[in-house]
């Protein structure tokens, strides 16, 4: 079946999510939708967040997608019971496979967790990591200034340097051995944080783990492209293109030659 | 006439203009309405700004204000043309007194404007300061991350010692000797910026100005509040009215007892 995965995000970070797509399934289509005109959403309450994805979804249901990937950390935390729920396409979101990665990767069970203050307020990372196993210990911290400083494109800084050890230092006296970076900005920032909590610390990119988890969601439904199949990439705004184009280029493998303006609330 | 003042900015930046409304007009009442749920306006497009700025004032309107101050610097350099032609009751901004003080400070005519990336692409700062003279040379600057920086607390840090020696380090070539905190949250960083610039560059804060115009304004419209009449105050939020409250702490000199939420779209 060869019609497009929709993905979507508060803004440019889940393009992070698209690359991953990109990579692992390269002969699927793909819609993205960023809602430039409504980020960021960490800082938004559930309600909010709820309505905002729902609006979301019925886009991109419009533009004919078999399933739908959350991927917005903030929006996979608090929308996901609603939007399985209530939509029949299949909806996957950041927070269950990254969590499943971070269970296969620690050894002492001190997991730690960084996202936006929406994401590690609502708790559900540590939920479902509970759910996995009940005696696990979970380390939560919020940051919210890494996405302003990725987005300023201070990777390789010293002030970014500077904040990861401020937020980072409470994980050291844990012990955690894996990190959730529970917002698709992090990824960006793999250097740094590596550098700072050390080689014995696993770091856990949800985006990557769902897309592996998106590959055999569509196997198990028989929704897979055709292998020979070509895949095209539709890029839709809800404001501001220019900023997209900058932040796309520094992260998709490909070039995004258009970007189209869509009202959202209409949806 | 005892009637509110309205007040709106995309958040809780405009309260430092708030703060200056109940210092130089202690008599008048206020709503407040911070549009919390659609926050940062600096990223978003013209289009944006004005169609949020309309359902803004529509709410004010329906609270009964007797004028509307846009406290946010984006709004009034992107939005303020369409809401002084569209509403019959006064409407002042932040550009226009802030270009005006600027103007009465230089001696030498080089002026600096910082603000956010919406605010300095708009450019409405140089063009204001070019009427009242055309030999003016205007030098601008977008600081993306003085906001969040501010939000997160790091008023007096290193880190924003660091990032406000970066953003305004080419002012000082151009030998500018008046500055416009050309954002809301800009004033709370007076002492990083003053220092950095030294003492012959004068601060110029739109906040304090537009509290000066708002007097005369109302003076000349016979608008004013009784000299006896105790102000009231009444804040509305468009989504997560607690992060409102620790800011309000941090920048009125009154306490914040409620919060109300509004549904700014219906507006």
């Amino acid at each position: 079946m060869n019609a497009p995965i929709g993905v979507f995000d508060s803004g440019v970070g889940g393009l992070t999510v698209a690359r991953e797509i990109m990579r692992q399934l390269p002969e699927e289509s793909m819609i993205y939708f960023g809602d430039t005109a409504r980020v960021p959403y960490g800082t938004k309450s559930k309600e909010t967040i709820i309505r905002y994805s729902r609006q979301i979804v019925n886009f991109l249901l419009s533009k004919g997608v078999k399933a739908v990937v959350v991927a917005c950390n903030t929006a996979s935390a608090l929308a996901m019971t609603e939007l399985q729920r209530e939509y029949v396409v299949p909806v996957i979101g950041m927070v269950q496979p990254g969590a499943v990665a971070a269970m296969r990767a620690t050894k002492n069970k001190n997991i730690g967790i960084i996202g936006t203050p929406g994401t590690i307020k609502s708790g559900q990372y540590g939920k479902y990591l509970r759910q996995l196993d009940p005696k696990v210990t979970v380390v939560t911290k919020a940051c919210p200034l890494f996405v302003p400083l990725v987005e300023e494109g201070l990777i390789d800084d010293r002030i970014t340097e500077d904040m990861v050890s401020r937020y980072l230092r409470e994980f050291r006296q844990y012990h955690i051995d894996s990190l959730i970076l529970g917002c698709t900005h992090y990824p960006l920032l793999i250097n740094p944080i590596q550098n700072f909590m050390g080689d014995q610390v696993t770091l856990v990119n949800p985006a990557y783990e769902a897309a592996k988890s998106l590959k055999q969601l569509l196997e198990e439904n028989d929704l897979c492209a055709e292998k020979d199949h070509t895949a095209k990439y539709e890029y839709y705004v809800s404001d501001m293109a220019d900023q997209f184009l900058t932040f796309a280029d520094r992260v998709l493998p490909c070039r995004v030659d258009k970007v189209q303006p869509v009202k959202i609330e209409n949806y």
